[in-house]
């Protein structure tokens, strides 16, 4: 589902790479984009208009085609017998849907009912570099500030920058359409919609489905989410306080031993992890990890990833591949 | 000093604009640029190479061509009778040498020997706006986020952002000079040179200089230096842990009577602080003003200004004129 947007391209170049055991692929997509042909595996695959029938004989349902759809259709995949690997925000706090990062609570994967949610791009990132701190030194307080890609809001988002940039530079303008003000040389404090206490939805989902993927209420996160005119992979710069004593060397020992982190940290040699850097890779990059003698047991780390990968993706495949086996 | 630089052109039109009583203006830079003819009040000045007669009469020095200059040059001026206002960090921290805001500890102003000291870009706004707040209810700890435009680093670095990024639009190539890796549609945690506890200088300026022009060495500050593919408008997102109450709205009020500050903060409107919005501008603009309910006392805030306004030239102005009154 939402196999033409720029997560769906993303699923089926992973799809050919990983080389995911499936018989038979349907492409389904809007009535706007029916009839067009996709190249998966050498063969082209027409894309198919989304009905409720179009699930019929359907084992494994990847959707990215946004929110409402997902509501729609995501019940009518249900009813016919597929799980849904969801990369919505439609269904990630229902109690009963399991909200999974593979790296951190694969076991909830069984306890599905038919729908699994897939967390949004900039909590799934951090939270892989979190757990094995948490296991180590358990985190109190998360502060987070993100520098995020225009490829999370989508492929007209790309545009706009890329446009917006070209005018700009050639003394033209260009009215921005999808963001509400310049994104180009610019960086636009505001993803998603504003909520009445203040915080936007995405500072709020870094919040929220922290805890739930982290299965501990009491990991307090607060957030800033920010847009830059970066096309690709999402950076975060995260103070953590822990309840214990963990030092920087020891962060580093635990992190690159954990799946899916790479750990960048040689600022000596101008090493550390970068989004131009980590586009179409799968790891995590964290680096910059250095003490916080502002609080008691204090880290602070710049986080890096693919938005499009790990934090869309790669994730909700690797959720299809935990299914399967 | 540094007259042809980025900083001492905005010094020049600010002198301008605030009708600066001067009787005489000398242009002084390097070598390489004596000759050049520049307008001031409608008159072409000539520019003089620097030595150090060129301190002769002259009764205040606005220095802004780097650290070494003002190391070498600083000395001679206040030998021949001139106070400096120095704009580089080569004086900030020494204890005879005022590190001055004006709106936050104008009175250190006279204490100097010679040398006031400008603070460093990313400071000077966040103090701007700590200061009220501290008055109210005291500042325990600061996390601070940055994201910095390139104009901060110089005209050469504002080319190499604007030639880097035609370059990659058009698909070709262009290696990054000024910066160690592409600034283009990228963010580098990186500011100023690493120091032996894996922080730059830059992050350690906002931990330092923030407890001298606060005069209070409780003051918590970690920091996070990024630079971001902006040309001018420093933005910061910073979370304030304070030692007593004190509401978003309690916090609005107070920064929106104080001194050099506008509140922009409608989020429902799309009203925020923005860096596009601030170039050319004196203020230091807050927004996303809103509480963090993860300690007893806390607020989540966006602080942008123009960095090379408040953040250089017209901090250093304010401070000549304090002197002169």
């Amino acid at each position: 589902m939402g196999a033409t947007g720029v997560v769906g391209a993303e699923i089926r170049s992973i799809l050919e790479q990983r080389d995911f055991p499936l018989s038979s692929l349907k492409l389904l997509a809007s009535s706007r984009s029916a009839g067009k042909q996709l190249e998966f595996r050498g063969e082209k695959i027409t894309v198919e208009e989304l009905k409720p029938e179009s699930f019929e004989g359907v084992d494994i349902v990847l959707a990215s085609a946004g929110g409402s759809v997902s509501k729609q259709f995501a019940p009518e995949a249900v009813k016919r017998g597929a799980v849904v690997v969801d990369n919505t925000s439609a269904f990630r706090m229902e109690p009963d849907v399991p909200l999974v990062v593979p790296e951190v609570n694969p076991h909830a994967i069984k306890d599905h009912n038919g729908i699994i949610a897939n967390p949004n791009c900039s909590t799934i990132q951090m939270v892989v570099v979190m757990k094995p701190l948490h296991d180590f030194a358990r985190i109190k307080r998360v502060v987070v500030s993100t520098y995020q890609a225009v490829s999370g809001t989508g492929l007209k988002a790309m545009e706009e920058l890329r446009e917006q940039t070209r005018a700009l530079q050639g003394g033209g303008e260009y009215a921005p359409s999808v963001y509400p003000h310049q994104i180009a040389f610019n960086a636009l404090p505001h993803i998603d919609v504003f909520l009445e206490n203040g915080y936007t939805k995405e500072e709020m989902k870094m919040v929220n489905e922290t805890k739930k993927i982290m299965e501990d209420d009491s990991i307090q996160v607060t957030a800033t989410t920010v847009r830059i005119p970066v096309y690709r992979g999402h950076s975060e710069s995260v103070n953590i306080e822990f309840a214990s004593g963990i030092t920087a060397e020891q962060a580093r020992e635990i992190l690159s031993k954990a799946p899916g982190i790479k750990v960048v940290d040689d600022p000596q040699k101008n090493l550390y992890p970068l989004a131009t850097d980590c586009d179409g890779l799968d790891d995590t990059f964290v680096g910059r990890i250095r003490a916080d003698d502002t609080v008691a047991h204090g880290l602070n780390m710049w986080i890096v990833s693919d938005n499009l990968r790990k934090g869309a993706a790669l994730n909700a495949v690797q959720i299809a591949e935990y299914l399967i086996a």
